[in-house]
């Protein structure tokens, strides 16, 4: 049984991937294509001709259309065949899906759902690359797994002390306390304080404590876009807060952003896209850089364990997991992810969830 | 739902590919072991011992009959077990399928159906490499697709316009007009004139034009048996022949002779052979081999096509393709296949098909 | 349909492999995770954490206990969680399978079935490497096929004659008599003469004579441990010793031991280990050796074989074996196999199936 979501935005690449040749990508099991317009434009189309099903992801952009390079028909960016070469009548369903598409942030966003329910208010705020505020670089990488698996991996951050002890250097006190969560509208919200342990990354300022007070807070946005914001503080700041949001005026020490987002390629197939850097009044191009290399580790450090733990899950696929108190978040999320499916009449309250 | 289909003549190789050394070969999903028996006479057999279902191809030619070397059964070249090491009584049942095979033109047929309908007259008259009228080289390659996107290709030649522009050099002039079809008791004839076209192959007096009048005619045999006459004329002389066949008084710039074999290997497996040249009198081995090279570089456009078609079909399975005015010899021909598997007296009239 | 039997002592590998550096093993299609805990002694557990199902052969050993390196959960050597990171209550059911587990005679043997129905008495009489009588080299291969045809194989040597006439020199007398069966509790005896064939393998006193009669007996016990017995006397013992056992005072030209288990990792995948070698009054370290080398290249003519065997099968599952008089010991052995999985009050006379 699948628990591939359609109603959602979800990124299909960066925006500096698409031009006017075209580019298939899979979507929740969907082979789509997309391309730009003679303007610049973003056009996302079912990749599947309508005559014999050959990729149009194999095609010819020409001006506003793209043509099947296997028998020539044309389609317009809105997926009507405007052209059967050697036939006169163009049947009314020679038409192949179009799909909502957006470009924000250096992402291109593809709504995978109802195309009335396509709503681009929805999509999630992940920071741009000319951000004035961060400087970031980018990286991704695909995993043979369920994108399932990934999501859960970014809801729950105590794994930080056990897959990423090398990587990103997080000692048990990632383990040790739970988040405050409050549901968002179309996610979760996840902060607290990791109080008295290894500046991670060490970077700036922080470098020179060898212990310290960490502020993470993040929310995660559907269908998996992890937005998480993190403040190395000087030790005890936790406490003076009362474990509450840092007081503005405290003085950070490094402060870094990152936007992740998790799309669901097929049932064992997740590509996964990230842009990570330091705050720009504290670090430059190359400390960027830096922080992605660590995070390509880390990054590998859970593909290793996800596609593993996907294999185990695979030999006997009745069996359930057992949450613990550090899954709250992950149930509450794919609560939400499958009320996107339902009717939408049936949409409730998802606050009661996080109680 | 499987659309192999048994009742019919496949290739499964070329002549000299066959020896007293046993050959494996699936075709229609059935494993089949070739070989020849001391008088050079073709045999194909179960590749499936009795006894415990161990490969006869991995087994020893000897004299007329072949051994399994795994625990010793002996067979004829019939398919009746004769010995088995160690016991005196043989089973009546101890035998292995029979296939009717027969050597023609270089290639090897077996007939994969009810035997009692296996009739040699039904094989197609493909050209033997020893044809005094052409001058034919061969090739072969495999497919990662099932066998109807084969025919399907080949078919419906308006494709020569998009997939081989680069390497037959054909243009737009081969998907503007539609061939006459004619119904053959086993396949279908496609005849028509492409004018005001650059030859293709560029070969010969032909190499002398910039734009000339082509005629194709081919037959589509059963079970994918293509064999094509291509002539090359000056231009006009489609007009002048009111795009009926060529006058046999006109001249030829150049002419051509393909014949190839598509052979079902499995539900995604096809393999396919072909000889291709110039007529006697126009061209040599070299020109022969320099068409095959063409060939294969066009044959590999096909496969890159052919085999996303075959992917982004297996991604939803209830999308059906929507037919054009170019498809009419598909719909024939595969009404044609469907019908050999049928009960014999169900057989009817197929012309009304072409009406 | 599976034919996996669970109520079995499977061999999880050799005794050197295990430390406090967790393994992973899949036997009957479980995975495992082995391990020796602060004492030595090995555990055997269920390889899915109970959290969210990560392979706890990922994880750390930590005194007697497994901590998954996913998100910290705890396991003592029983399965039993006994601790969750930030969590203070350990729900009861949080614990994974253990498995029955012993070292004997340098194989680690986990029972898959029913724990109350693991009876270490059961486990077969392999040798030990340190065995005073043989001098034991040791080797190992995987098989891509059903575990059963691994068995099959080693339940019927007339293959021999066959398979390996190459490696182990084996003639068509391996082919032509049947050996005497016994039924045992846990599996089959077979024990025969070859008479007058060559000495395989020619060595010791045994490679002065062209011709020999070989005595060859073997237990096969469940669920697939092959302990051969093999002796080669001057030619005529077997008339002198009416083809009955041979005589202890009968002088042995040269005999050799073998040990031999086959484990069902999955449906398609078998593990297969294996040691050998020759009386410690007959020879020494380096002709061991040098029955090794000769033993895989014959397991390997087997694996070309049996890969190819369940090729054919998988073509056509609905296809029967036809047996011969060769395979009585494969019959009664098949039968012992699938009572295993029976209710144990099912179990009866298995005599009868000999006869």
């Amino acid at each position: 049984m699948t628990n591939l979501i359609r109603n959602c935005w979800y990124v299909a690449g960066w925006s500096w991937e698409f031009s006017d040749k075209p580019e298939a990508r899979m979507i929740v099991g969907d082979p789509i294509v997309l391309f730009r317009t003679s303007k610049g434009k973003i056009a996302a189309l079912e990749d599947r001709c309508v005559h014999r099903m050959a990729p149009l992801s194999l095609g010819r952009v020409e001006g506003d259309s793209i043509r099947c390079m296997y028998h020539g028909l044309k389609f317009d960016a809105g997926g009507q065949c405007t052209e059967i070469p050697g036939q006169d009548l163009i049947p009314k369903q020679a038409c192949v899906r179009q799909y909502p598409v957006v470009e924000k942030s250096n992402w291109i966003w593809v709504w995978m759902g109802d195309p009335e329910r396509a709503d681009p208010a929805r999509i999630a705020d992940s920071k741009a690359l000319d951000d004035p505020e961060w400087v970031l670089k980018t990286g991704q990488l695909e995993y043979d797994a369920n994108y399932e698996l990934i999501n859960d991996n970014l809801l729950d951050l105590t794994h930080l002390a056990y897959v990423h002890a090398n990587s990103f250097g997080a000692d048990e006190a990632w383990s040790l306390n739970r988040p405050n969560l409050e549901v968002l509208p179309d996610g979760v919200r996840s902060s607290r304080w990791i109080r008295n342990t290894p500046p991670t990354p060490p970077l700036g300022e922080a470098a020179e404590h060898e212990k310290v007070d960490i502020w993470t807070s993040y929310d995660f946005i559907l269908p998996g876009v992890f937005l998480l914001y993190t403040a190395i503080f000087e030790k005890g700041t936790a406490e003076a807060c009362h474990d509450e949001e840092p007081d503005p005026n405290r003085r950070v020490l490094f402060s870094n952003f990152t936007s992740q987002a998790v799309t669901a390629v097929s049932e064992r197939k997740t590509r996964y896209y990230y842009s990570w850097g330091p705050h720009s009044s504290q670090g430059d191009a190359e400390m960027a850089q830096a922080m992605i290399d660590v995070a390509r580790q880390a990054f590998n450090e859970d593909k290793v364990m996800i596609e593993a733990q996907q294999k185990v899950i695979d030999t006997n696929t009745d069996v359930r997991p057992m949450p613990t108190s550090a899954d709250k978040s992950i149930t509450i999320f794919q609560r939400l992810m499958r009320k996107q499916d339902e009717p939408q009449d049936a949409e409730g309250d998802l606050e009661s969830a996080a109680s």
